[in-house]
């Protein structure tokens, strides 16, 4: 499968927090953090887990620029 | 500032692609290209261009998980 | 490939229009017509086209609930 | 009221699942699961309930297109 | 029509620019400026134009929150 | 730090609870409510709490444009 989102960060999750509906995953992307609020059912479909390898996916319109 | 946005990728801009209303900024964070599609008047605004430091800046929420 | 967005609707590609940087595709999925602003990018990199199969996916935090 | 979006997909709801804060309805379009993900609020605001009439609203902008 | 999203802010069109596919709507709330990038499509099935009445949609999980 | 997104709403905090992951976050700005979802850590990292002042950051693609 191939997405239109430009954006694909892999690396390994490093954090995994459960809510009632929504989970927090946090992937280590080259050693930085990439956090991702999805629902628990995905969490349970995709069997993620603490070690596993994933990927951050980004659409290019939810990207902001900041600068200092 | 500081934003409530959990994820900040930092680097350098190497594209910047105008349209009629939306550009398309292209971060190189560590070696990684981050994509974001942002308006014209932002581009403008924030004075930016190819070679300058930037930030991207994504809501946990927008954030996809794909595993293999 | 396997994703946590929750929604995928698969059908056929049966209109796309070229921007100067973002295109619009619309896939009918069952009679339903399914609208989705990407990339040019991400049309030439995927291929896209009138008539080829395509599935639109969709973050749960991305849908609103309208009632009458 | 017109809005927008250009995605309009319309159906019963079929479950309905609260947590502390955020809510998972799922609407049966035309044999489809759509999620959304919302708020308690709006779950009682809209008095929304298994069984009930809902159209799922999405942004051509917040769609993903993938190819196989 | 109710929907979920929890914010509604509205106001008069200031400013309306189009591009070849997206175009750019600014509302007046009250005084403070309100931008929205929709398809040109919408503007012209709404009938959007400067000086109409229109109001400004957004879910709470797009809104993200930024301290001094 | 100067952000791309092209709307900042300030005001005061008047509302905030916490779920098991995800919190709102309501701001009244000029006496209009806007409701933020964000991250239980989030809050904690900027510290939020009722009274204080806030500036809700929307990106124009995530305003949907609704007419009467």
């Amino acid at each position: 499968m191939k997405v239109s989102a430009r954006n694909a960060l892999s690396g390994k999750i490093v954090d995994l927090k459960k809510g009632t509906t929504t989970s927090h995953v946090v992937i280590d992307v080259n050693g930085m953090k990439v956090t991702a609020s999805i629902t628990n059912e995905a969490v349970e479909d995709l069997g993620l887990k603490v070690g596993g390898e994933a990927t951050a996916i980004i659409k290019s319109s939810d990207v902001i620029i900041a600068v200092a």
